[in-house]
C-alpha cells in the first residue's frame, strides 16, 4: 500500500476513532523452559479475550529479514513506507527533545566519548555519564560560535546530545555528510566528510565546531571527546491530516517517539509521568478532541534490550491489565495492538522478526483465536503483512474510506 | 503480480480448461446468533468437499482496507491491476445497460437533479424519481441534436441515465473532462471543463447538449436539471487472448459484468434466463469451444446489498447444489471459487473485507480443510493474497506457463 494518492482520494470524514497501541519491541523469541515468547508467557486475559474478537497477523516493519531502527519502524506503523521516507537520526533526536526544527536546519546526534592520550577511542559512550554531567558539558559547548550560524546544543540522556545548525545569513546548509563515529575502539574519531559538493561548506562548519568542542572537552574525562552521527534535515513528510484526514495525537513518554509523531503531524499530548497509567490519563483527558491516537509503551523494548525476559513479560501483563481495559472503556471504533518491531530478550536488541498484531473493529471478521501471541498471529487471517497496511486497514474498518471505482 | 510482460512471455498452448466461479459480493461478516458469516452458515456440502481437496485463501481485490466498486473488483479477478487499468464511470454505466460501446465513443453517467429558481441545486438526485419518469425524460432528451455526433441517451434507474456521444464525421472525441456535479447543494451545476486542449471541442459539445437538455427539463420538476459525471472512453485494455493466451468466455446475466468481460476481450455467451440453471446450461453448451470461463452469480451481492443474510446464504447454498457439481462434472483442469469483493448483509454494501477463495486443480497442494468459509480461508495456504494473482496461479495449475529462466 503506502499509495498516499489512493488513500487521499478515498478518505471521507467520519466521527469514528482509531487507537493504535504500540508496545515497543513487542515481538519476542521462545524461551527454553516452555517454548513460549515473552508475549505468550505473559498473563494477558484482556488481550486474549480481545483476540478472540479480532483479526490477527504478523506485521513486517520494513522488509523480510530486515531489522528496523525505531524511526523507520514507527514510520511504517504510521503508514509511511520507510524505504521511501527517510528520517536522519539527527532529526529524530532533535524532534525527540521537542526542538522546533526548521526546514533549513541541520541536526546531528552527538555522543560524548572517551579517548586516550593518543586520541584513540576507548569508550564510545563515555562510560554512560549521568545526564546531569551531560547537561553541564552541553552548557560549555554552547559557547562555541560559528560564522553565520545559530548553534543549538541540547542534552538528551547520559552521553547523548543534539547539535543543530541554523543558517542566519540566508545561506543553504546541506547534510549529505557521513558520521564521525568509526563504530569501533582503538581508532580516532573520523572527520565529518561531505558526500556531495553541496554539503562541503556545511561539513567544514561541522568540523570547525567539532574541533572547538574537543578543545573544551579535553579536560573533562571520561567525556573528553565526542562524535556526531546522522546529520540530517527535516525530510518534509506529508502530514497525517492531509493523507488520512485524521486529527491525530500521540501519547508517548520518550523523546524519540514524540519526535517521529511530530514529523508526521501529530499533536503531542502532555503526559504527567513516565508510567502507562499517566498515559491512560492523557488518553482519557483528550479522547473527545482527536480521532486517531498513537499510544506508545516504551518499557517492553527496554526490557528486551536488557535481555530480561521476565521483566518484558511483566510490562506486557501490566499493559494488559491497565491499558487495554481503559482503552476499551472509551469505546473506540478500531483498536490495533502491535509493536514497532521485535526486541527478543534472547537477542538483547531489535530484530527482524515480524510483530504480533491484533486488529479489532466492530466491523471486523474475527479469526476466533482466543490468544494474542506470536504463534496465534502466525496463523491469523491478516497473514504476514506489511506494517504500512495497518492504518489503511484501520480506516476501512472505521468506515473512513469510500468505494474505489463504480 | 499483474506483470503482463512476464505472463505473456511464459504462456504456452495447452488443452487445459479453467473455470473461475465468481459469486458477486461473496464475503460476509459474522451474525450475532452463532458468529457465522453467510458463507459459513449456508449448507455447502459440495464446496466443503471440494475445499478439502483445494488450496484456500483470502483475496484482496484492490488494496488492504479499500472497498472496490464492481468494475475494479472484476478487473482484479481477471488479472488486471485495478490501480493501473482505470475504467471511467461513464463507460461502466454504458456497459451496465448493455450498450455496445465503440472505441471512439465518449460515455457519461447522467444524474437528474433539482434546482431552485436561481439554478442552485436543491437535490442532487431529483428526489429519486421513479425509473418510469426517468424513461419519459430520457425520451425527450433524445430529441437533442449535436453537429457531427450520434447521440444516445438511455435510462438506467431512478434519477440515473447514460449519455453516449459517437462521432460520425471522422473527428476524434476526447474525454479528459471534469464532472459537472459540484457534489453539494446550494450551488449551480458546473460546466463541463476540459482538462487538456484535445478535450476542449468535446467539452464544448457536451456543454451544448447540457444547455439544450436543461431547457427541455426546465418544466419537469423535480427533475428540472441534470449533471454529467465520469466522462470516459473505452480504456483499450490488453485482451485476455493476448495476455494469457486464453480463448475466454463470460457467462453472466447482468449487463455490467458482461460489459467488463467484453472490455478484456471475452466472448459473451448467451444465457436463456436469469437463473444459475440457465448459466449452467450455457456452460455445458459451450464447454468444448473455450478454455477459460468466467461464471458470474449476481444474486449473492443483491441479497447482501438488501441486508438479507438468509437470502444471501440461500443463494450460496443453491450455487453449491446446482452449479458446483455441474462444473465438476464437466471435468475442468482448474476451478477457482471466489467473489469480486465482500458484500456483508450487516453492512448492506460492498466492503473492504478480503474474499474467501478456493483453488482446485489436479496438481494442487490441498490444505486439507473440509470447509469453505471466511475463517477456513483465513487459515489457508494462499494466505491473504492479491486477487490479481488468481489467474496466474490458475495458469500454473493448468500447466499453461513454462519455466522462467534456465
Amino acid at each position: 500500500m503506502a499509495d498516499f494518492e489512493l488513500i487521499k482520494s478515498l478518505q471521507i470524514p467520519a466521527e469514528t476513532k482509531i487507537v493504535q497501541l504500540v508496545m515497543d519491541g513487542l515481538g519476542g523469541l521462545p524461551r527454553d523452559l516452555d517454548g513460549r515468547t515473552e508475549l505468550e508467557a505473559a498473563p494477558t486475559p484482556n488481550l486474549d479475550a480481545l483476540a478472540a474478537r479480532s483479526q490477527l497477523g504478523l506485521a513486517v516493519p520494513v522488509a523480510p529479514g530486515v531489522t528496523p531502527g525505531s524511526g523507520p519502524a514507527h514510520l511504517a506503523l504510521f503508514g509511511y513506507d520507510p524505504l521511501k521516507y527517510d528520517i536522519g537520526r539527527g532529526v529524530l533526536e532533535a524532534l525527540g527533545i521537542g526542538f522546533e526544527l526548521q526546514p533549513e536546519d541541520v541536526a546531528a546526534r552527538g555522543n560524548f566519548c572517551s579517548v586516550d592520550v593518543n586520541g584513540l577511542i576507548t569508550d564510545r559512550r563515555a562510560g554512560r555519564i549521568p545526564t546531569e554531567m551531560c547537561r553541564e558539558l552541553v552548557a560549555l559547548l554552547r559557547e562555541i560560535k560559528l560564522p553565520g550560524i545559530e548553534t543549538t546544543v541540547e542534552a538528551v540522556k547520559e552521553y547523548r546530545f543534539v547539535l543543530v545548525l541554523r543558517p542566519t545569513a540566508g545561506q543553504m546548509l546541506h547534510a549529505n555528510i557521513l558520521d564521525t563515529d568509526p563504530q569501533k575502539l582503538g581508532v580516532p574519531p573520523l572527520p565529518a566528510r561531505a558526500q556531495d559538493e553541496a554539503s562541503e561548506p556545511t561539513a567544514a562548519l561541522v568540523n570547525e565546531w567539532i574541533a572547538a568542542a574537543r578543545e573544551i572537552l579535553r579536560n573533562h574525562p571520561p567525556a573528553n571527546s565526542l562524535n556526531l552521527r546522522g546529520l540530517a534535515k527535516d525530510p518534509g513528510l506529508p502530514k497525517m491530516a492531509e493523507v488520512f484526514g485524521f486529527k491525530p495525537a500521540a501519547i508517548a513518554t520518550y523523546p524519540m517517539y514524540k519526535g517521529v509523531a511530530r514529523l508526521v503531524g501529530m499533536d503531542i499530548l502532555p503526559v504527567a509521568g513516565e508510567a502507562v497509567e499517566d498515559e491512560v490519563e492523557t488518553l482519557r483527558a483528550h479522547w473527545d478532541r482527536y480521532d486517531y491516537f498513537f499510544f506508545h509503551v516504551k518499557k517492553t523494548d527496554s526490557a528486551g534490550e536488557d535481555g530480561d525476559f521476565e521483566r518484558k513479560a511483566g510490562v506486557i501483563a501490566h499493559v494488559d491489565e491497565v491499558v487495554v481495559p481503559a482503552i476499551l472503556e472509551l469505546d473506540p471504533d478500531v483498536l490495533i495492538v502491535t509493536g514497532d518491531h521485535s526486541t527478543p530478550a534472547a537477542l538483547r536488541s531489535h530484530s527482524w522478526h515480524p510483530v504480533p498484531t491484533l486488529l479489532w473493529s466492530r466491523y471486523g471478521r474475527p479469526d476466533g483465536v482466543a490468544e494474542f501471541g506470536e504463534r496465534a498471529c502466525g496463523r491469523g487471517s491478516l497473514g504476514a503483512f506489511p506494517a504500512i497496511d495497518e492504518l489503511p486497514l484501520a480506516m476501512g474498518n472505521a468506515l473512513r474510506l469510500t468505494k474505489y471505482g463504480a
